[in-house]
């Protein structure tokens, strides 16, 4: 089982909770002799810290990670490397224990499941996990050196014009209210070969990994739901004696296995279920309450959302890779 | 690893190519004393089979499940439990072995990953795996009874209008097109506290298992794509002091685990690969040709989509409440 | 979880009780393009099968083995290997459902676990699961062509002077008696490189699968437990610059990981639990009353432990092979 | 696969070298609510800890642990438990790089297996890694607190006379050699019905457990390799109608299964195999020297043995408990 566990060959296990002295994370299975140190891993933390604009949440994090194990002399062993984050902008005091249940926040189900949570924060609920997605995708990237990923919001508040999006967060936010996005990944440079049929789908795994990101509430590949409404000869990637496919409808992935094109993942994101507009609530004796929240938020979640989402396919493929290598290298 | 297997303590393993003496499949972990017998899975089983309409597969197959172990007077054992099903109708000469990559098939993509196949019928990517995915899910229904999965088509073509579903279906057989659908299933009296938090969420496992699924391009938990062009204060599911909300965006998941709400899955399958409308194409030696599927296939997969959705959603279900159990029980 | 399941990239699952229809296993991750028929696996089944001589269980079964998936051609295609074995020796008169607890077997434990069982020659504690060890471990081997695996019964009640065994055998059945054995398992061609250091050491892997063969209670590896009985100067394998080492006492494994040198593994099996002497025990509704088997089983049940020991290491070497691939190839 | 992890439903992650900044794990799984801190587990780490006596490493280490996630107000929270040990007596000048392979150690294995390594005290394979199966340990038997574990060293340098252990132990020490051991762990409480049939035989998880700590190389269960040279009617455990065994051959353990008597579990430790003695070797390019050990380690290794075999077992225990929970609870 994989509660906090992700992958197989290359496994990333994180920890720590958003208000407690630290996060980290283990990541097993690399293989020896990639070259690594803090700078790689923080280059990519530093994409998705906190506090670097209003549009996300005003936390100051300075997020520097601190690779405990694992390498030597600049180069991974082949051995568990370990790396923390210290927390140092850790308000309990925005989050009161007699607080109502946010509303789409796991609150309520966290406490359903367990009969008790650390309230501070929202726990390992909390999207500041997502920081050792990252770390933990850094250190998959450099298994994967032939794939590039890029990402990017593609679509908030229902609107895909980009020169709207700084006027409608604007307005969200004086509002205390927030808004939802989808992010799109591209990952090139797949060769064919990778993923599994069956239940080891390399789409599989991708739906599983994304829609396993905090906030995520729908995944799909290539045209995903786009390619429902299409006709057969429409959605059909016609091949040439080149090698090349003359579309890519697939996003990549046929049968469960990578075809050699683009992988195209689109994931959408909620909107931030912490906002300031009072949402009926109850805590948890069940008295009713309005729930309006105080502490320190993004307005559009999914602003945040596509280096998380890059870690995650980093690390699926990652993955793949290896099981690739095992199976039929 | 899972490539076959799907499931950590109610698991199941399927095998068997479409065109081989039989298809199979085991399942590992079911709980001990539950009654069960053929007849149960044949029901769930006949729900799926092909030849039943115009709409889909004209292929005869009885699909006439047998139970081989793990049952002893009409009760399970604990022990694992083997299904097969023969291949009684199996055409071999529909899939000439120098015939073209079929586009959007696993074709090419298996031949890259194995550097050979079965070319009879797609094999392990055949539909007709499947059935076997259908007879796990009756087993795992027993695991639940306390809750009710249910699923319907909701798009053809994407077309939401049902009355007009039948003449664009015959519009596109008669075409030798096909078209894509969307199913959505929906799981009522699962209780709160299944799933979760961060790597083995509830929604994040439904994706995986529906995106494993042939032909699905897409999924979505609750509003899905909708909550992303929703506002925060639109999206939140408000909660009364009888324990009870007041709408279900969400769909029943939050942080991962499961709100004792409704559970909300859609799926997007993507057309039709095997089209009589010549595609454009290569075969193994790189040679260029048009493809034209001449085997019986279905004009739109997604009709049948429905059972295994409900299969899937069900073995991802009874393995979570086995998990919640033993963690939390 | 893999309760009937063993390994991780090659891995095996089986099914099936002793008195059923048949039985069978799943191979799952067999690389593609290996040679493999009926006939290959039969031969190992051969050496296993009882019936053979006044020493083994008289129980006649022809073992026949059937390949219903994976090969095409006579090759394997990377996907799983369904393999099944009908029975059609099972007496299940010989099994009374009244009958008392047999000490030594599973019988009362596994009614204190799941409740109730198939009282039918064991169910799945029946040495009979063991026959799809080997049918899976046959498989295995043709995974890791460059090792050969080879086992000798090296004691039979306490005696390893070989020429007396048939005369204590002879007693022992006479007697309605058993006896144990010790059987010693010798993998050459294993390269340096295979295992994992911490929770997947190679000796760690060897040990969990070879205690879990019925009627296992102790293994060792290289010296064991003569280990433990020696200087560090006397157990030091010295190393010359050719590469090879003056001794063996580690039995080709420091660290979790293989040295280069043979494979060492010794396996203790009791002495088979169900005898004609008769033993104070009771029934399941606590009565007491006297064990007294009459159903068809070995004097010595160590005899036939070689082949099922050669195919656990068979199948963890495997697996160990593939993951080393992945991980580091 | 769990190359540094352990269990399935109750999962330890270790990392960390012995010559690194700090070592540490990840405890996954365990159920919320257990009254848990730093005293806790640190009673169990002091029992384990170096520098205590001649007779154990000099080496010293305060092994303070913290516990960094997963407790809120000193109970459990159901979330990943992280905690660490600081390296603060870690002198890497007593690890040249240019040393010869130890021999037993696992210095030529990691280099054939990884192509490089952390020369400094053994990396992962030095036994201060089990300092954290200890912390790991000392988790897991708050899962079972009706389980009593305890362990003691029977046999040191094959003399299982106590009296006589301290003259050895001088005469080794003094010798520069080192002596082996064997250790004895009795858990009792246990009831009847956790492990499982087949492939997770509790005997099988105890084996794998205990023959991954370092210079294990044997295990055996109740009687063991003696189980070999008994008569069936003398190993077997006749039962009484106040459900009570009149002998306890099996070590608690039928058919995988727990019955309910003490589970016995021995397990055979290597002498040390760092030693002064000087041992012919050869270095990395394969230079013949002698290997004389001048770093401070134990003379028999197998002193410090108890508690970490006392860990695995509650490990193993600890997941049996919660996986049996999940499929027959």
């Amino acid at each position: 089982m994989s509660i906090n566990s992700f992958g197989h060959l290359f496994r990333l296990t994180t920890w720590g909770e958003s208000h407690g002295p630290a996060i980290g994370c283990v990541v097993d299975g690399c293989p020896p002799g990639l070259e690594l140190d803090d700078t790689w891993v923080q280059r990519f933390l530093d994409l998705r810290r906190p506090g670097t604009s209003k549009n996300v949440s005003p936390r100051q994090e300075p997020d520097r990670v601190q690779i405990l194990s694992g390498v030597y002399e600049g180069r991974t062993t082949g051995t568990p490397i370990a790396m923390t984050i210290e927390n140092v902008d850790a308000r309990s005091a925005d989050y009161p224990i007699d607080a109502p249940y946010r509303p789409g926040h796991a609150d309520f189900a966290y406490d359903a499941k367990y009969g008790l949570r650390d309230p501070r924060g929202g726990g390992r609920a909390s999207a500041r996990e997502t920081a050792m997605r990252v770390a933990g995708g850094a250190v998959a990237r450099l298994v994967i050196p032939e794939v590039e990923i890029a990402s990017a919001v593609v679509e908030i508040g229902g609107d895909a014009d980009e020169s709207r999006w700084e006027a409608i967060l604007d307005e969200a936010r004086a509002a205390g209210d927030s808004l939802g996005a989808i992010v799109e990944c591209i990952a090139t440079g797949v060769p064919s070969g990778w993923g599994a049929p069956v239940y080891a789908k390399l789409d599989a795994k991708l739906a599983g990994a994304c829609m396993g990101i905090n906030a995520a509430k729908g995944v799909e590949i290539g045209d995903g739901f786009g390619a429902a409404r299409l006709k057969g000869s429409e959605n059909a990637d016609a091949m040439r004696s080149d090698g090349r496919f003359e579309s890519n409808h697939a996003g990549g992935i046929s049968g469960g296995i990578s075809t050699g094109q683009a992988i195209v993942v689109r994931v959408a994101f909620k909107p931030t279920s912490s906002i300031r507009v009072p949402v009926p609530s109850i805590d948890a004796s069940g008295r009713e309450m309005d729930a309006v929240t105080k502490g320190r938020h993004d307005p559009c979640v999914g602003i945040r959302g596509g280096p998380v989402v890059e870690a995650m396919v980093a690390l699926v493929l990652a993955d793949q890779k290896l099981l690739h290598r095992g199976q039929c290298g």
